[in-house]
């Protein structure tokens, strides 16, 4: 029997639930593009979005997605044949190599596999290995979408240093954005990329990039840029139509300032430990079914090196393509498809998922994800652990308190 | 720390959860209500609306909530100075009867308190007891949404058809239909009363009436009835008004169109189905946590006469408030009040709650509020038996297989 | 063709076109009706109301339409056999009427036809053949929706004081609330009923009652009332739900706070002001096409007893059913049917027409029917007299200044 | 006075009104992007837009505005240092040319002024300048949306074909989609450019480019194309992401599905006559305006080559602006600024202005813009000929006839 009929839960990893106040708040008529209500409202947002990325930094807003504001990001970076150095903690950071390839840069990847941060012995090695200053730029995902490895940015940055390369820190935060701490100018990064979908709970279709001065100075002899994936008239727009190259994403923007006061409310200080709490919550419940169950996994050992938005997990093929299925058909619940995490020996997704616990999230919501998996679990007879619900529930009790 | 930030679930017996399909449909201009989309789409509700409460008798729709639905059955069944008899299980039996009462009806009350059924050897006796049958109207409600207690309506109807009291049987469906079985012609019933905001799952502000040949034949002699009240028009209307006399409540009536659709997709059998598994799933945590707790019980002892919609439970004061508080404020459900429940003993709403599983809920919503109700008592040390979660895991399981 | 396709526009008297911040306010997920933000918000209807109505008296918010509230306040006036005087100036006044009538009231009739306001000499000599104060009541439309009439309020209640009669003074403001001026303090109203869907550009399903300290004492004897009815409880609620005789109507209540939003932002005066201009620009379409063309009237003849919020107007058997139609299908307007106003040599309907101007409508709205209208007339060789859009236009230019 | 406050009406050339339906379909839980209802719904939007544009080409969806769509067009048509010919009528056709020389493209531009189309004799004559076959495409706009100037591309594909040359012809029809008779594989379009914001009526953020085979072969070897602008995968993907390289922009998708629906209701021919219409209203009152007003004109003197979605027209300075400001402020209506119109002689702006008459607009709409404006004109003063309004009321007439 079906028991999915209720309100659905997408726990993919982005998009992510989109809020009844951002929905509600793009349901309107179209605003004029040149004065009044919209221009007004724009000016509200850069402060807003420095402050969420930890800068005192440019930010520039696209109408793209998250390999759009990558190629924005390599546009501005890079000129044809420009060396650059990826760091690959997953399928995102090869997707961010491809598309510089794709565009002329010679991009070199370090792999670090799918289940473990970048090593940061090896990444010193590479950059010595640059006495000539080749490498103009160093790309890395903050957390990989698809395997969920987190990488310590402030600790790649202080390599950098210690170095003392000049290549510029590029760092994808999509799928962190608004979960994981994250601080820019401390840190010292010079580019970091983002998209409206993940922690920002806006619909795709809007990129953020926010950028350093000296990303800023460099970038005016990168040859790849193009008069839509320029920064520099959108980040310093005099006229409103140049934030946008064009017609702005009027009910993006409407939305993505709701989202940014739901942010500003609850505080992002709070709103990264609530994502703390609920990932810890989720991988209690894992470790819990995992006992006895070596089928069963979190992708990545080390806590420490897991993002806060989403977690990749090993089940077993073909359990997680049956548990995933089961879920959407019977509980109301979809999660995320193992995304390029599959072994050599079993077809696409069905050893691995990913439960996304991202932006729009409370207890209730995960806590039921969890407790419907394990339903899910029974029905399918699909082996596991005892006491991973009580396990979440306490780890709720815990971070909740009294 | 708050983890209440993402959709928040209201789980109160009504309003029940609003589907985004169903205010999606309430959200457009308002249309002409003489000819066009409106009259016409009208036209299709009275089938359905039959077809839900298992009858082939008449409809009237009241802009109205389920008390002025009440007064529109009294108003209805009932000439100043009649008697009628009230069968009541529960705080609302009690509402009904207080209605009837202020609208000059001698309503005469079998009270058979807040966790039991009606005592059918109690009803034959007093119907035992007016051989003259001047008692009009035999008043019970199918399940009361305040103690969860379900009635037996077509044993009851067995006991006017032994006795051979003409009474008509008037029920009030506000908490169970579309959650509970309720077969009105095949059990004998003369007018259901119900309203919109429950397992129909549309906004407070529709009240339905069902009634009988046989009821509408009587009420032609009714003195109660007013303009506003009187359902002959609103069931046999020849103008679009007479519908409504007067104007129609146009938003509502195409979200109750969109409910009414997504009933018929799932089949009511199903939806019934689907409210008992939930049910049960609820039930079995209960149990669970009150083993060895004396304080945490179910309201109503035998599952057969608990209502599938709203379960009402005691956890002993003060401990339900704090509950409810606590799963407000940090996890994001909103739980039931025990309304009318309270003990001498304790403050009201301090000891009893309920937990609402009406409507559009699925099983990843039911289980996440068990599973945020057990890190609620873990994080307030209020005791509980152990197992409850994977207990209600195995519910879900079972009734929804592999 | 058909040149109909953009933004309908639904210019009947009721429902009103719903400003997009009210129908944005009323899309939500349900609140919950016990705490929170719901009951909260509610506080803050209370002075606005009073405000809207210019009183300090009492008011009473029904889940109902008009015609609910015209049975509400007969219920709070009157006993069974009392009697009424109802001053009866087009369709809806004998409405309300039917309705005491209905109810068990001796309502007796002065009826002044569709097209004039109440003689104020015949309302005397009626009150002066009541020396024993037998009539409890006068109830009178302020403006008449079907005919348009409008009647002074201020002068009726000074005949009343002239006289020396001691009936409480009612007034259905339905047509007019928030559209025409309306001091119910100052002219001495006892009680005012309005509904949400004109004026206030609320979907249909809520009735409003104002009502003085006066007409509180009176109702304490009037045996009409019943529990839905009975305005005490709704006004003088000390539990949230006595507000409304159970259940919120949840969604209306949000819709109703905007609506309030925005009369205050552009302010009562202002409002009535707008609407003014507007009805004078209407009337100046119809006052030029009607120069040579006896079948072209406005329904009043003297712009002093119109309404501000609709025009009823004359176009003759069969030119009115026709261009209603052609509006609709060929350019995106629906007029109102004249209601109740046909001749006896003609279809109902098919000589007069109303044109709504009521609630949210501007200078672009109110032109582009006239002009549509106009454009009708040539498509369907409807004869009309010349340079009534350019007087519209002037009439605009006019009020709007430079 | 301010009489403004109704459903005010954004009449600029785009964003263009936003039906309630399309809004109504983007307000919606974010759907998931692997499989399920989004791709499903997804494939049939390939055909629709394949009709509108009225070709068995390719097409591609971009997350962009017109800027972008301008961008990935240039990108997929040339290599660094290809050469090309823009024909430019305005505003529009400069920044195409502005946007291909700055990606390195050598954009040679014949400069046909703000009211002329492109004149076919001076387009044969570069053609057969150059024998080498240098210059790899021709870019045009269908209508300038700044000019409102529309040029014949049935006869510049002639010139073409005359000629020989083998360039591809590439169309701006960012202001005539779904507007204005456009008919991609008859006239032999290679490539065209769209944008949702405008005739289809969705918000801005989507971009759409319909191209041929040829079209498709030559972009092999197009070097400027990057993984985002590339339009192979977009057009030809075998997986969902590939169409839009990366995540989807799933709710401007739903929009997009629901505006081809109403294009689809309404039938193609019965838009573009249904614009053709309006527009001929629109002219028909600024012709009149300007009888002995020099200073009124429409910009484009010969009907033939005037756009049917916009319409620039001049008032003299500084009058455009004041009675842009008046419509918004008293009546509104806000018009859109003579972008790019300006005489030497004369701020920005302050002497043209632009009536838009795009996408879900009705003759309501239009007249009731037009009736405003000579509102504003009487009350600003601004000199105008007589018999404006009766002059568009009568074209309404003629066109929707009986």
């Amino acid at each position: 029997m079906n028991l999915a009929n209720g309100r659905p839960y997408l726990a993919i990893p982005g998009p992510s639930v989109m809020p009844d106040r951002v929905l509600a708040a793009m349901h309107r008529a179209a605003p004029n593009i040149y004065a009044g209500a919209l221009p007004d409202m724009v000016q509200t947002l850069w402060p807003d979005l420095r402050a969420l990325a930890g800068t005192a930094g440019h930010v520039a807003l696209y109408i793209a997605n998250g390999h759009g504001a990558w190629e924005a990001a390599n546009a501005n970076l890079f000129s044809r044949g420009d060396r650059a150095l990826v760091l690959a903690t997953g399928r995102f950071g090869h997707g961010w190599k491809e598309s510089a390839l794709a565009m002329g840069v010679r991009a070199e990847c370090l792999d670090f596999g799918k289940s473990a941060p970048v090593d940061l012995a090896q990444l010193e090695a590479a950059l010595r290995a640059d006495p000539g200053h080749e490498l103009k730029a160093v790309l890395v995902t903050h957390v990989d979408t698809a395997s969920s490895v987190k990488n310590d940015i402030a600790a790649i940055r202080a390599v950098l240093d210690v170095v003392g390369h000049p290549a510029l820190l590029a760092v994808d935060c999509i799928a962190s954005m608004g979960c994981d701490p994250f601080e820019m100018d401390a840190w010292g990064v010079d580019v970091a990329v983002a998209a409206s979908q993940k922690g920002l709970m806006v619909p795709p279709g809007l990129g953020i990039l926010w950028f350093s001065d000296q990303a800023l100075a460099r970038s005016r002899s990168a040859d790849l840029r193009t008069p839509y994936w320029d920064w520099t008239p959108r980040a310093t727009a005099t006229e409103f139509w140049q934030h946008w190259a064009g017609t702005a994403p009027t009910h993006h923007l409407f939305g993505l300032r709701e989202s940014l006061n739901m942010i500003a409310e609850e505080g992002r200080a709070v709103v990264w430990a609530r994502h703390a709490a609920l990932a810890r919550t989720v991988w209690a419940a894992f470790e819990a079914w995992g006992v006895g169950n070596p089928d069963i996994a979190l992708n990545v050992a080390d806590p420490a090196h897991r993002g806060h938005a989403v977690t990749a997990a090993r089940l077993g093929a073909p359990h997680a393509t049956r548990l995933r299925i089961w879920l959407e058909q019977k509980a109301g619940v979809t999660l995320g498809i193992g995304l390029g995490m599959a072994l050599p020996s079993e077809p696409a997704y069905d050893g691995f998922l990913r439960v996304a616990h991202m932006g729009h999230v409370n207890a209730h919501m995960t806590l039921g994800v969890l407790a419907a998996m394990q339903a899910g679990m029974v029905a399918l007879d699909i082996p596991h652990g005892p006491g991973a619900l009580d396990a979440a529930a306490r780890v709720v009790a815990g971070a909740a308190g009294a």
